[in-house]
């Protein structure tokens, strides 16, 4: 089998046509003259997941994949066991050899190996019999449910309950992360502590930030009449004993698996506030549509396989054309907070310099993921991926059916702006004048839902969380360990214990911020 | 004098040495023995701006930038006839030659020329006439203010308000700036109808996505019973003319002057809600703001401009170590927007391929401007900047007087994080086993002001702007046009009208979402 290393160097002098030479029909039977072009093209880049009721199109064909490049990468899948690897993360084995655990989110969707799907569908299940119990009245009336978590315990639950509950919302829902406090008055300002719940997100229950925000929830409860603040408290924790600990009663600790991580924890009772707002059995819809993309994933070959075709096109970027960034606009405003939610997940999980078996890294790692919302970006930042001097892979995500019930104008303008402008990026230009002349063969993807329901919201943060893990077998390392944010927590402690020297800078800082 | 070409040659292979050797007081005598370490490198590269009351401290001596370093861009500075363009941009005369206009955003604090500043004030105070007579009630009892306008005229007053109206607000503002109509249906079910104001905030008052908003906000009006909606609109533009024949009283149009940017106008009647939202008075402060670092910026000259300094570093950076990013992360929640502010600002201005003459360029132009919020951002990205393989030069903000009100623990946590991240970034940490290795070397800025007042966030905002223009200026390229954002803008009404061939992706895309 050809070596990881000779396959890359294979990528890197392949040919490199313009995405409008491998659009163009017309071929001269020279090299590529087996490549199809237009519509031939689309065809093979461009495919659904169902979703039962509606379903997804990815369209890969405005990348520079070309059947040279999709068949080396492959052949890299073959040399990096990624059949083997996939195996693994659905047969609930050790994928994550630091910490010597498996990854088992997608149990909660149910997938995966028959005894841990078991387990995670009791957990589901406790979960949504507390989530009834509240709705039907079983702790008083509750309007407003303030959620305090940080990183994986924060960014899914906001994602999911701002891309699913402003139509309907049975709960009025703040997500608390920041340490400073200013946001934890924020969401005060916006409930009646007398109808108010405290749901505390954290994997070990130990997360400073949310142990802090807490304590200072339960003061503010305390401080508004309310006779038992803890009794307001829901625990949402891989780490039930600490919760305990903490004193909350077990009746209201929902627990989640120590396998599955942070960022992949939105399935879990981590998603609490989203099955809060939607309701539990909206809450199962955006199981089941992440469930069909597992089985998408789990059951498709080669560059069939929408999900490691889209990781085929990363890589390419990111390790042969020399792209540190890529892109994700969401034409959707319900989908605003969806590239913050990626950014974590990719640039958590693969933003790493060591392989799995401890190696130096032969490459970049991810890149950084960035974006925003259309067309609302269009105004802000378009300006440099037209004209800028840095190539930067871009994903359009959008759906077909509307989210809003003005004047049909507002959607049909929203698609036809999402579509002109990858074919904008694409096409470019030549201009009257060198400041109007747009290079163009700049690349994009589309993945346009039927309609953003929770099964197509719970499909796009699967199809996400397998692609990063795909990257991350193509590339050899681990995506689901995190020691690098061990070192500033470290330090931050030291400078709160004091007595140890740091550089000259932060010293001043200190003494500037008045610490020391 | 030295060609620019030469000066980037000079750098490109001037030494290199880590931050640990900069901050290394010991020297041997060799090559950078004349090189400050330890306390008096952070004498060298921190000073404050004064604002009045308080102040901000900006420290670049975690940077990579030296003595040797900063001698050649100030040779650089002299090459770009740094001195003659500044001269220009504050003396008014034409420094966005594609368009033939100067850029007179800086009038509106009170700093340029004469009679323009004159002609600026006279349209604050005709601003200010109007928002006071509606805080006394001259239209009526009004609560809300749906702010409609995108881009420019919607990430600036959306930042202002959610800084600076946390504790106190005359008036609730909402931004709407998507066409997606789900944006302003959010807006109207926070709204009461009978107390609600539109402020319909476009330049050229052509803006499709604003005019479309703008429609379907009066038919709201109408809708929901009231009486004359034509008579709730303040029109904030450029082209009065434009907004009377749209049907906006003379009265209600606060103009601003052609010649200052959209993504400069928040100073502008573009202001307007964060006026509405926390008087005309702070609005003024924040102005004064503005003007203590417009004048710190003319002033100074070399690197003691702290201006210039931070452009040094942004282009070593960009030029030198080839990073296509930069990051920004707020350790304050209320500039939770300002990454997103400054996003527009630095790559919609320096996103560009061409020279101001019309060259091409010869090196990277503006880097992707990312970030986020401290602490909020340690769970989500930091992993990436500690133990990624892309080399991110971050800043980092923050203010030493806390927004909250809650246990100083809040605050006091939220500072040492933001500085322990900064130690920890330069220092690294080799690990007990690969996984656990931090190469350290990784650069930050800090700014850290006295308070987060509206001076502040004036200062904050007026020395990006700069920074933007200096950055422009080294590199020799027009920060005030942005054509690349018409060929996206053209190609969504030839969809709209039909009848033109365009590639087969985006045909079929249309095709899938049935707008053809």
């Amino acid at each position: 089998m050809t070596s990881s290393a000779a396959i890359w160097d294979k990528l890197e002098n392949l040919p490199r046509p313009t995405l409008g030479e491998l659009f163009s029909a017309v071929r001269d039977g020279g090299e590529g003259a087996d490549e199809p072009g237009g519509a031939e093209r689309v065809a093979m880049l461009s495919d659904r997941i169902e979703l039962g009721e509606g379903g997804i199109l990815f369209d890969w064909s405005k990348t520079h994949l070309d059947r040279a490049v999709i068949a080396a990468f492959e052949e890299l899948a073959e040399a990096m066991d990624f059949t083997g690897m996939r195996a693994k993360l659905f047969g609930g084995e050790v994928v994550n050899p630091t910490e010597g655990r498996a990854a088992d989110h997608a149990t909660l969707r149910g997938t995966g190996d028959e005894a841990k799907v078991e387990e995670a569908m009791a957990l589901i299940d406790r979960m949504g019999m507390l989530v009834d119990a509240i709705h039907q009245g079983a702790l008083g009336e509750i309007e407003h449910l303030i959620h305090i978590g940080i990183g994986g315990s924060a960014l899914g639950p906001a994602l999911g309950v701002d891309a699913l509950s402003r139509d309907l919302s049975y709960c009025d829902v703040h997500v608390v992360s920041n340490i400073d406090g200013v946001a934890l008055e924020a969401a005060f300002a916006k409930c009646d502590p007398a109808k108010t719940l405290i749901a505390v997100a954290s994997k070990t229950f130990t997360t400073i930030e949310t142990m802090t925000n807490a304590r200072s929830a339960l003061k503010w409860l305390a401080d508004n009449g309310v006779s038992d603040p803890g009794g307001r408290v829901i625990a949402l924790t891989a780490n039930p004993e600490g919760a305990v600990e903490w004193g909350v009663d077990e009746t209201r600790i929902l627990p989640f698996q120590e396998s599955v991580g942070g960022r992949y924890s939105i399935w879990s009772s981590i998603g609490f506030p989203i099955a809060m707002a939607v309701g539990m059995d909206d809450f199962r819809v955006m199981l089941a549509g992440a469930k069909a993309v597992d089985e998408h994933f789990r059951d498709t070959d080669g560059a069939a396989n929408l999900v490691l075709r889209a990781s085929f096109a990363d890589l390419y970027y990111s390790r042969v054309r020399g792209c540190q960034t890529r892109a994700v606009f969401a034409y959707d405003e319900r989908l605003g907070l969806f590239p913050d939610y990626l950014q974590q997940l990719e640039m958590e999980s693969n933003g790493k310099r060591v392989t799995a078996d401890m190696q130096p890294v032969d490459g970049p790692t991810a890149p950084i993921t960035w974006g925003g919302v259309g067309t609302d970006a269009q105004h802000a930042v378009f300006q440099l991926l037209h004209q800028g001097t840095h190539l930067i892979p871009v994903d359009f995500i959008a759906s077909v059916a509307p989210g809003d019930e003005l004047d049909p104008a507002h959607h049909r303008i929203l698609l036809m702006n999402c579509f002109a402008q990858g074919a904008a990026l694409m096409a470019g230009k030549a201009g009257e004048d060198p400041a109007r002349n747009y290079p163009g063969d700049r690349p994009s993807a589309t993945i346009l839902c039927d309609d953003l329901d929770a099964a197509a919201l719970g499909a796009l943060i699967a199809f996400h969380e397998h692609r990063t893990f795909a990257n991350a077998v193509l590339m050899g390392i681990n995506p689901f360990d995190q020691f690098g944010v061990e070192l500033g927590k470290a330090m931050a402690k030291a400078i709160e214990k004091g007595g140890e020297a740091f550089d000259a800078s932060t010293e001043a800082l200190v003494k500037a911020a008045g610490l020391a």
